[in-house]
């Protein structure tokens, strides 16, 4: 089967039964998106444990590439347990904070303290990388900009999803910022992120982009759909872009994702992305919007399962 | 003397002596930028409460255009009066938190309440003009965006400067701004300002650019650069652009308001903005970039006083 990529586009072709079946036997690694594809929250996607169970059992490899910062992989496997995803290892996981902390340990060598805009999943992950981070524990809950104590050996800032963002937060980092030897990172720039009840989760690039009209700077993507978290999983594991397939619910970051890393893609409509926006951009005339395409759509991984059936 | 705007491109020129003589003889309306113009923080620009005195004097009509939407008017003429400005009325201060309450008042007349990200100036402001504002007197510490309660009529989200923004608030104003009926307003887009010690301020334009991605939607901009804060004073008092000069600080907001309103502009040395700055976007072969220079450059407006002297 020739991959949609070596054509030099992409097809958006809803495929199932037999297709389904000929994609899965050409496909040695299988990388998913979590949320949106595997879980909705903190409820499985029906038979999606079972696609996982059957992957593994067929002897395919697994990896999942989210760019949710907030958990440690360590604890994101426990999330995978909970809600039935059995055998699922910390080290299948790439998370934007985990890729976050290999970036600045091994590729940024960053000597110095790292100032945080998150959570405790991405500061942990990075703390467990051997990486020092900037303490916020000791902060006068009445601090200002204006007086506030400003370390002197940060060399970078890092911004994930932090739902205790603060105005002071920003500033802080604002002012790091101003040495440009100051590394300026983002988890990911994900806009948002659906909730129940019509309500939305302003996501980390609502953050980062906030921060880079205080800094007059642009962040460094780690997470989807930068490259890097690709790179992340083939520097530690034998796997050829070839014979992967990346699975994913958000056109704007996980078929860019794969498109970028020269993947064979998959939009699974158990999330965010409609067929409709799909096709919206394979019929516009430009060319950048092309990468948002996925080669394949299917409406839930569980239309993997009668195609293992049939072997 | 032809103004530039008349020649279709600003000149960026260094006056003194008698050609500062001659624009202020040929202007009758001077509209000051405040913040780095008239004075630095607490501080006022030496000589700047003389000039003020010696225009009323000379019978000028004097406004004050400010991006500062942080004080009511009544409180930003007690800050003139306490740096030695004397006479300066409430109506002669055109602020972006008055201008965004005529706005929604006169331009979009609001119905329903208005949710505001901003400190308690716009939100009296807004309050002063009649316009319901959504209280957050009455949220618990530990609130979320999963729980928290939204109000059913906020038909407009306002972002000003906000020392005190946390991510519900950004979370709640993205909610709101799912309805499209839902006006998203910016009192302005500032990215930041200078602090003492090297630190900066977030501006407001930090904010609305967050909320900017979590909604998918564009702010409209009631401060500098846009025209709006020149409707409202032509709206209150009869002022002809060709009798205008625009004096500010900052090329991408005063310069760039003046351009965009049809005025003669002056650039002032005591604040952001350098002239290699502007002598930059003077040769830039961007035609865009030409808005932001100036017509005309002094290294303070005390040097406006001997002009008056040999009057």
């Amino acid at each position: 089967m020739a991959g949609a990529f070596a054509l030099g586009f992409k097809q958006c072709r809803k495929i199932g039964g037999s297709q389904i079946r000929s994609l899965l036997r050409a496909k040695d690694v299988f990388l998913f998106d979590c949320d949106g594809v595997l879980w909705n929250g903190e409820a499985a996607v029906t038979g999606a444990p079972k696609v996982l169970r059957t992957l593994l059992k067929h002897g395919k490899h697994v990896f999942f590439v989210t760019n949710n910062c907030t958990k440690l992989r360590e604890n994101y496997a426990k999330k995978f347990s909970r809600l039935g995803f059995t055998g699922v290892r910390p080290e299948q996981i790439f998370s934007s904070s985990y890729c976050s902390a290999l970036y600045l340990r091994d590729v940024a060598r960053v000597q110095g303290q790292v100032f945080v805009i998150g959570g405790e999943g991405v500061r942990n992950e990075l703390r467990q990388a051997g990486i020092p981070v900037v303490g916020d524990e000791d902060e006068a809950p009445d601090a200002t900009i204006f007086h506030c104590g400003l370390a002197s050996d940060v060399r970078a800032v890092l911004v994930g999803h932090d739902d205790k963002f603060t105005f002071l937060k920003l500033a802080k980092a604002s002012c790091y910022l101003r040495n440009p030897e100051c590394l300026f990172l983002a988890t990911d720039a994900d806009p948002w992120h659906p909730l129940p009840g019509e309500r939305i989760l302003p996501g980390s690039g609502c953050l980062s982009a906030a921060l880079e009209v205080a800094s007059g700077r642009k962040a460094m993507v780690i997470g989807k759909p930068s490259p890097f978290m690709f790179e992340c999983i083939s520097s530690q594991f034998s796997v050829d872009p070839a014979q992967c397939l990346m699975v994913g619910d958000r056109l704007e970051t996980d078929m860019l994702f794969g498109s970028n890393c020269g993947l064979d893609t998959m939009l699974t409509l158990t999330g965010i992305s409609h067929m409709k926006t799909a096709q919206e951009y394979k019929d516009c005339d430009h060319p950048a919007n092309h990468s948002f395409v996925p080669d394949y759509v299917v409406d839930t991984i569980a239309d993997f399962l009668p195609a293992f059936e049939e072997d």
